[in-house]
């Protein structure tokens, strides 16, 4: 199975089956995805760089999971959102301003 | 654009032409994940069911944005990984015990 | 032990007697209060109401003991910058504008 | 003022005067505490090393606030229950197998 629709469909079934969506509220699954990104962060706590790649796997999974299950619900076409997100990006960060500078858009020099 | 190999090639050039790599360790974007996780679960901050559906979208659309971003770097197929911890949910939850309940995986009974 | 100073020394002393200091970064102690935030909010993701009170009072804790650490390595006052703080959230949000609306002060009406 | 009772006590009429109080179920402070802990660390996004002391004060002192306001709602004293948690953690980690390592206490030896 490699096509996202596919997974999208599978998430939501295997949520379905299970008489889930009752808990899956927009405000649950953002609660979800913050606890599931902290689990990811535990992996970095205390080194930056020596990690569990299949720990960081696994979490990182968990995280995208929920995002998927959002999208689910709030009939959200994953691939548009963060498209229209890049395209705002785009233009806040123009490639001459921004390139090799980490400053937030609206501390950049125009 | 309605791919999502497109979509993680967008994602990574716009890095690349921003010379951000450099800023784009694991452990940064994992940190980048919870912040705007956080931002995300501001939108619910003080009301579960009103929420402002276009805050809604481009937060959960920076939360994705960087977990793709996050794939990019080490080289994880999200499809795949997501897929991999399905795999593994669908055992630790069967169907006839997770019904309905939002009991955790080692209290449900066996 | 009912005194804030003492329990900052008792922190102090637990770690430096594990010498533990060379993990505790104001960076990685950041990352960990992140992290038993998310552990904190994990009481409460499935419902808001009903939650087990002793397993709140441990995950608050543990972000509680990670703030006065941050404190102690910074040489912070956590009594004076949440004072401080106050100072600056009561012209924010003066009592008029204020009262019974959740509104942030950006967008509250002057 | 210097004192942790006064503090709570400010931090309390501060949202009483607001009628704040209707906001600031144990729920809705969980996920304040998530969002002001994001907040801390986005001024280690980027850079470990470098950041900002003013602003790691003023996102500090926003999550004890809001930690403290969560001890004022659940009638907690923070001091009591970091201490019940220094017990607990003395004796997960012992001097001994603990020094020098950050191996979480059910991986280390015994």
């Amino acid at each position: 199975m490699n096509n996202l629709d596919e997974l999208m469909k599978r998430i939501d079934k295997f949520n379905k089956d299970r008489d889930w969506d009752q808990f899956h509220s927009p405000s649950n699954l953002s609660k979800s995805i913050s606890i599931e990104a902290g689990e990811l962060l535990e992996c970095f706590q205390w080194n930056n760089d020596n990690y569990n790649l299949e720990d960081v796997k696994e979490e990182l999974a968990d995280v995208l999971n929920y995002c998927l299950q959002m999208c689910n619900v709030l009939n959200l076409n994953p691939i548009e959102i963060v498209n229209n997100k890049m395209d705002i990006s785009e233009k806040k960060y123009p490639i001459d301003k921004a390139r090799g500078v980490s400053t937030k858009y609206d501390k950049l020099k125009w």
